[in-house]
């Protein structure tokens, strides 16, 4: 039994070793990602326990998976192989055509991550953890994978979401909205991960307050905004907090959120503040972004302390 | 207007940096192969034309295909661009289980590649050439490539065909034998490239004599007959060669058919004899499964000359 | 026949794996460049079609360029295989001594390139380009390529120039001077690329306003004033912009000239205006600069849109 | 509870990424070996479950430890992080100035995994395993280290030893001998590992039939005698089987030996017969000396399977 | 004879080849280093001569860094081979938790650097030197070492001491400065290099003012006052100097007080202001800090010059 | 004053980090080679000192090749910087056509080695070696290279040539035999290094024996006469030796001629007889081309000794 579980697709990354588009590119790096599963790493690294529903494909991929996770300490009871079909992979490009940005080129369309299914979510598991996790990619890879979802967030205590909205995995971004915001209404959401670019589709509001204003009115109780480089707010019962962006050296900034939103929840759920919640949350992202993978950097509670006591820009 | 002209799927190939199971490597090269583009390449390093009828998808890889196949000298007029979807790729696990042995994980269903139809196939360019070219794996990978094929043997001067059965791509090797055989019946094969496996499954023979005197039955003029690490047969009116493998560092075996193919019947189709062509042939496989990479080290007739001439295993 | 045709020595760059003087570099990653082949890539990726007149030895460096050019889309008929010597190459050491600085040490004297001659100079396929382009790199690797740009510029509709003086290559700074001063007087430059210490050398002034007043009065009708980190400006009809410099991480500052006038030119002669072709110029020198490699990354007219609508320093 | 439990110390490597003296050496690949984690690894590739006593120290390579185990499925309950001093390390110099050959630099001495003591080992884990094994290297390592063996050997069930005589370990190779003979004399040892030198060392024979009676008397049941490239032989009951090696391109032979092992042991305790579990052994072995690592190529009983039918020399 | 001479600790340097917690780094970048050899080249660079007095391991590594100091011109006479123990090595690990910092992980206890002892330290060879340096690391790692520093300081014509207090390698700060002070006191020093962190540690202050008016009452001649980031002040007969950082991309900033104390030293010992030898060692502090490697980009003076004169932030 | 000269130019070399043809290799890995330097490096191993007589350019390679001949402990009192021109490189194709063999691509005419002259050739040094080595590169390179060892010749005590002829160093063969053999009938050579190849040039026989009567008739006395992979025979007194080859993993062949030679002729010296003298030749020519790099892997006398001990092929 875990204090945190997580729904959605753990996936193999190839980062490109060196910058620019794919095809000048000539070695790729493998990493595992996958948004919820950085997410997972994050609240276990901040020492709360964390487990993993998903599925992955009866091969290598499928496998490494398996076994990063499970180094990681995520609880991979939950992660089930599927015989049926492939593990889910990603390219990144880095640098191009926007420098200290990256592109994701996905090969997931029918992967075994995508068939996460309601059978898959425990009821038992599910009730016995403090909070339930997942994000608008699993609401988007498949009608199953969202079914998982709402069967999970009925039966969880408490519930986040990060509304995560990758244009490529909708067929329309009024999809996206008519995929989220009914979820939104339907369960109270202890904390919402979102930014600006996602509320203008969910809410066509941009504003930090206009949104936790209309958030709070669908029942949301937490709201984490980010700002990107310009750092990230936190409001709860009317209380806002703002922690500027650290200026670092950006390798890829993939991850950052899942980063952000891993480390400001396990905090949050053990009882921090969330301005405190939030500074760790900045410092979790500040550091990944300095490297390729999500997750590897993504800092311990005390490690960020020392981030956010040492670093100066 | 070019002397040869294959149909098939090009491919970006994701090779391991070090050997073994796939979970355990960290770095990967990429390389352009695809068995026909393969054999393409084999066709112009001996001095022949050679244009790729094919599908790509709208993204870097697709891009990185047809940059290669123009740098290496092919004719990319008929390499459509196909937005609807992705470039098909595949991972080259090296060495595991069977060291100097290779296992290739496709990430092609429903890739662009696997998308190509008649309608691609243009006749005035298909009559122009002196040989068509195509193989097992284009008549696997979808009904509509098939039919590409059939439409170019149909209105093809001459053809040649590579059986080169991947299990992994029929869903069962009966399907396989039900495809196959019926085209060897139809269409008279100039060059028939296969080994004992494919054969087996066709035919149920696999001695080279028996097997040369069966696809004679069915219309083949001349058989390429591939023994592995043993060498090759080549058999042409009833007259037969045989060349004995050279041991050498094995890096990769992939691809190594498909220079044998490609340096045999560039060179048959140029007059030269079926033991000529067949040295040259094994000289071709036998570079390439030194390195990583199907096809940058295929050979032009005159280095496979020196090869023939000055290697001592 | 193309829109754009370039005169030049395209080299094979081995750039220096890590930073620092060469003889502690390890490993040196190979590149296809050379001034006018940049440029002409530059050219390209805005959607001109681009020719490069030059000449390479008969060696694996001279088909790397031939194949590299040909995979970029340049038109390759007049690239000569010269069998009497061998191709041009150079070294990057970067960041040594001036972090984010590169310097070039070249293997280049009595090679193919600076023996092109103005015999490579086809009169009719200049006479159908509407632009003809070299640098003063061309000017000063031999005396023949010297002449190949005169008669090349004699035929020409019209001419662009980058004055690219590198110290290195000439005997002296006056040779320098009494080469390209001649030349701006004799012909009539639609597009003189240039900076402040070149301007120094062949007009004794610095100033912008002023260097364009005197180059004006030499016939030159746009001009295209690189300031390095600061930015650029552009001046036609006594009309001028300015464009400032994006700060970005700096790998290798190699090529970035050449991306800005390749593009910058490129869009010109499709009649866009001069601060429109200085923006684009400007987000594809600050790309190029990101990476080892002077030209794979130089942006499509709609990547470096997206950079400069996307890009956030 | 798990089937087999090994003692001994989990160490990191270091690799040299290309062959020679390591002061010509520039990079080094890390990988996570140890002998007994390695014998563990095979274990569970056989598909016995298999718990490590050991110590790592408070630093990330102890954490690398650990997390690889775990990712490996090794029960790592016992594995103690010890806060008193660092984690054990060592090099491998690769093929000088014997070709295929490895020689290792330790910086093991005062390790944490030295200080492997009696405290840490577990009556009530011990008693429930079928088989507990150690080495000579955990004999040799410390005073703690030996005395913690003899505790698990005295509350085993039934135990193996691989002699593993590694001279720069031991004070003298009399101070060996002395601190093994007396231990095979002490404990029944289900399965002794050992070849033709260590065993010269023990009993002063080479010859296979005489360290089998020799080792017999002693009170071992079943004999692995390993021949090093010429294969290995298994005695039980006076039966004896022999299995030759299989030429294949060394990368570095170090792990073969505990690959084999495990394997053997593995197998050997599912009631496989000697020449089965043999051949199996020796599978892992010619697999493993292919690359850098000793551990991550270890087959499963299936991929070992397949090696055995499909490998061909 | 030579006209530095420094006496401590070289070792074996394993960088990162990617940021991040050692336990996710997978490839190692070997270098030569030591604060006292990094010292020596900086001197060296600045075109004094210089010599190491150290011990090193009969080994690979020993081997490596005396060919290494041999090299780079270092007077290896007394770098002598230890036959009893190893040579001393330590990890970096870059930009974690901190970015653009690194953390240092040794494996130097007991070995043979750290018994450096008073025998090794020649009479004539000390006297016939114009300056004897060493560290605060040196009179840490061992009394013995301590004891040789002491014994070169007692027979100098001169001396400088870079207080680094590296708190790991003290038993506690009071230990640290229990230590140094005494010598401080006892030893006219020449130049003193130290910063805030062991200032406050020694002498309870940290302002610059303060610190060399407290340093000065010692018996220091010159104080060079390191800043971090900020920049460094030299201070001389109540005169002071101060020269602001530069801002690159930092790689690795291990090293940077070094090549800056060196460099100082150097060009102070050939008569320069403490202006112009506090921006030479500015511009090696800066230079060095873009690179892994603590030494091999040290400018030689002309060099800095050039990076004084040319480089814009 | 050194046991041993040798006159010939050192190279900077780039080897193909993966095999095949250059245009394919995208990164190259930099060593310090040429057939005099690894000459002195085997020469050194076996413990004579030894001196290169060279030149380099005044750039950064010719520093590289400097500081890493003084690290190898070759005095480069002799080796000169010529500021006139720069340093020679080369570049290594491994592996194509030929699988296991090398070609080079010389980067060297008009290099500062090849402008080697008799004013380079200090007379007392050269009286004082007990021989002087040089080969049939020195005497092709250029006509000032070749007076410099004819005045080398002139004034030695004794001489040791190595034929190694190049033919793409030579404008004919007839004009390697027109300067070669004048040299041999000349000077009495102690010890003659040559090969089936180059004694068919010089001598028009290949048979060992024939090579070592007619050798002997122009004066040589001692004849090392490589047999490629087959192995190496050597004479003296009319008594012959015969060596074979060891078969190992060929990496890249190039520098194992040289590697014996200095081998064969440090122990000839040192009063071993031709047998021993030729087996530790073969085994340092045997290690050597399991690797990159001409001489690293150069074995010392009892490392030699121990890789013919227990090496088994």
């Amino acid at each position: 039994m875990v204090d945190v579980i997580a729904l959605g697709e753990p996936l193999v990354q190839f980062n490109s070793f060196t910058s620019g588009p794919l095809r000048f590119v000539n070695y790729f790096e493998k990493h595992i990602a996958g948004s919820e599963l950085n997410f997972c790493i994050a609240v276990i690294r901040n020492h709360l326990s964390c487990g993993l529903i998903a599925r992955v494909g009866n091969d290598e991929f499928g496998r490494n998976i398996i076994e990063y996770s499970r180094a990681q300490g995520i609880d991979t009871t939950y992660i089930k192989v599927d015989k049926e079909t492939f593990t889910g992979i990603y390219f990144i490009q880095r640098g191009y055509p926007i420098p200290m940005k990256s592109e994701l080129i996905y090969y997931r369309k029918g992967s075994a991550g995508s068939r996460l299914s309601p059978e898959d979510v425990d009821e038992t598991y599910i009730r016995s953890a403090r909070l339930v996790h997942s994000t608008g990619i699993t609401l988007a890879i498949s009608d199953s994978a969202k079914e998982a979802v709402i069967k999970a967030f009925e039966l969880a205590k408490s519930r986040s979401l990060d509304t995560n909205i990758r244009p490529k995995l909708w067929s329309s971004l009024e999809k996206a909205r008519e995929t989220i915001l009914p979820i939104l209404k339907k369960y109270d959401i202890e904390v919402l991960v979102t930014d600006p670019d996602d509320t203008k589709i969910l809410l066509d509001v941009t504003d930090p307050d206009d949104a936790y204003r209309k958030y709070k009115e669908l029942g949301v109780k937490v709201l984490l905004y980010k700002l990107g480089a310009k750092g990230a707010m936190a409001y709860k019962d009317n209380v806002k907090a703002f922690k500027e962006g650290y200026k670092v050296q950006v390798e890829d900034p993939t991850g950052a959120g899942d980063a952000m939103a891993g480390t400001f929840i396990s905090l949050y759920l053990q009882g921090k503040g969330i301005e405190y919640s939030l500074a760790h949350g900045i410092a979790a992202s500040t550091i990944v972004i300095t490297v390729r993978g999500d997750n590897e950097l993504t800092p311990t509670t005390e490690d960020a302390e020392r981030f956010l006591n040492e670093f100066k820009t």
